[in-house]
């Protein structure tokens, strides 16, 4: 039996897994903690809580993998740290592992989510997969010749924070322009507001989305349905944008797939999708856009717990 | 013994290279010719001289690689046309296999140049590898665990057209804002031919470089060390937007090594490199950017006869 993990900012949750890939048990929990030994108790209580939903003990455990939100030590097992969850150089890996008793890997949660989708998703029979995961910033993925490739020091991805405009606003990693500055779910949230703000969009305006932190991928979706003015034109913006970042990838890599996730896509669908892969259609280069196939993430987050379980249990 | 050739458009040059990629024998010839035969003869023409040269026959070659300027169907070794040289939908593997009596590949240029850096130059003992080339247009090629990305139809790599100006000049492949239309010797041709014209460079102006076909760079460098004003902010701001492109390198691939080469950076060296380097730091991730090397090709075109030698014996 493997374990998959995924470390959520909000929420936790670790899932058991047999050995043909299906899962048999789910434990969620709230993510608590303000400590990085709190935040460990949080995560252990979690997996035997998962273990005692699927009747089997620690020592039935081969492996467990770990997704983390955030920048890791992949070789060492530690978390350097994570915006979200209150864990500093914290060497998660060793310390589960010794008293689990078993492996245990750290793995980047959108790398974890790409592989669950390539080998049991919307990726599945493709080889060269470019994975794009648009949220509060924008998360990249690539799976080249059947393998994940990570680059020298595990970081490879950072598909949001190529620049498409030299001139751009300023964008949180310090560069200016950046694809995730116009395309994320951030970028949509600041012309929302504004929305909002003139009275253009009912729907939000009585949800408080002045404040920009307020506005969820569940509430861009509900004043699109609604039909607020405006609304439509910023999300169909954003998602050309997208389709800008698109573009590259395919001329960057001509892969065979790029595969669609993250909140905006599973909230919004093709309304986001779709616009995106009409401008990628445009923008990128004739002979190598003619066999991309574009598709949305089909396993949600379990991607990310059978993805981060299967890369474990691969090392 | 091998044969590399480099299928220029003003020139081409066949090498006899021996068993330890040494080239041993060289014969270089006008290009010449104005439809598939006559280029065809002209070719093998130009094999048999350096075959003299080495003072070997035929029957001695094992296998040629021939560096295509220009979209090649690979597998069935189909030049599909050249802008540079008049060849179109072309069988030159087999027709050359057939007449020579060894096995015969075709490659992408730019992959030949860069394969050949990472194998004898400047790549020598890194893993991951992004190629950029900037001259007339800017040519990419990607090295990835130490073997060459192709992609899904050999055609990766296309990085002089990633859009990083979402609003930018309309490029010749049809997008808006590519890299290459910033960054390129065509996109400084542009704004040197205003400086020629505007009696602000007497090096430009006494060239007849207000007509931007004959601004080569050879001619920018002269402008350069002439310190006609203007021209070193042209080259400049050029090379600023290609560190804007190599920044998104190395967010996207995490490399060890951003090989620079191509004619604008073999002319102007450290004065069109330096800037494009002092760019990609401060606009690419900072704990990505960290390790990364950037350096200059150092083998000139002799890259591309060994590269693509040494592509077609792995074959």
């Amino acid at each position: 039996m493997q374990i998959g993990f995924d470390l959520g900012g909000t929420k936790m949750l670790a899932a058991v897994i047999d050995a043909d890939g299906e899962i048999v048990a789910r434990n969620k929990n709230q993510t608590e903690g303000t400590d990085n030994d709190t935040v460990y108790e949080n995560i252990v209580e979690t997996i035997d809580g998962a273990l005692k939903k699927a009747d089997i003990s620690r020592k039935d455990i081969e492996v467990i993998g770990i997704a983390v939100p955030g920048p890791i030590d992949a070789e060492n097992g530690v978390v350097l740290h994570t915006p979200n969850v209150a864990l500093h150089n914290f060497p998660l890996a060793p310390r589960l592992s010794a008293d689990i008793g078993c492996r245990v890997f750290l793995e980047n949660d959108v790398n974890a989510g790409l592989w669950g989708e390539f080998i049991a998703g919307a990726g599945q029979g493709f080889r060269d997969v470019i994975g794009i995961f648009p949220g509060t910033g924008i998360g990249g993925g690539i799976v080249l010749d059947g393998r994940l490739y990570r680059g020298k020091g595990g970081r490879a991805g950072e598909i949001g924070h190529i620049t498409v405009q030299s001139d751009g606003r300023r964008c949180g990693c310090g560069n200016h322009g950046c694809l995730e500055t116009v395309a994320s779910k951030t970028a949509i949230a600041r012309d929302l507001a504004l929305l909002a703000m003139n009275g253009q969009s009912p729907v939000l305006a009585e949800a408080g989305a002045t404040d920009i932190s307020l506005i969820k991928s569940g509430l861009i979706k509900k004043a699109l349905d609604a039909g607020d003015p405006g609304v439509a034109e910023v999300v169909e913006q954003a998602a050309r944008f997208l389709g800008i970042g698109m573009a590259a990838m395919v001329n960057i890599f001509d892969p065979e797939l790029i595969l669609l996730g993250g909140g905006l896509v599973e909230k919004l669908g093709a309304r986001f999708a779709q616009p995106a892969e009409t401008e990628m259609r445009v923008r990128a280069m004739p002979h190598l856009v003619e066999g991309v196939t574009v598709t949305e993430a089909r396993l949600g987050t379990d991607a990310v717990i059978v993805g981060a379980a299967d890369l474990a249990r691969q090392r």
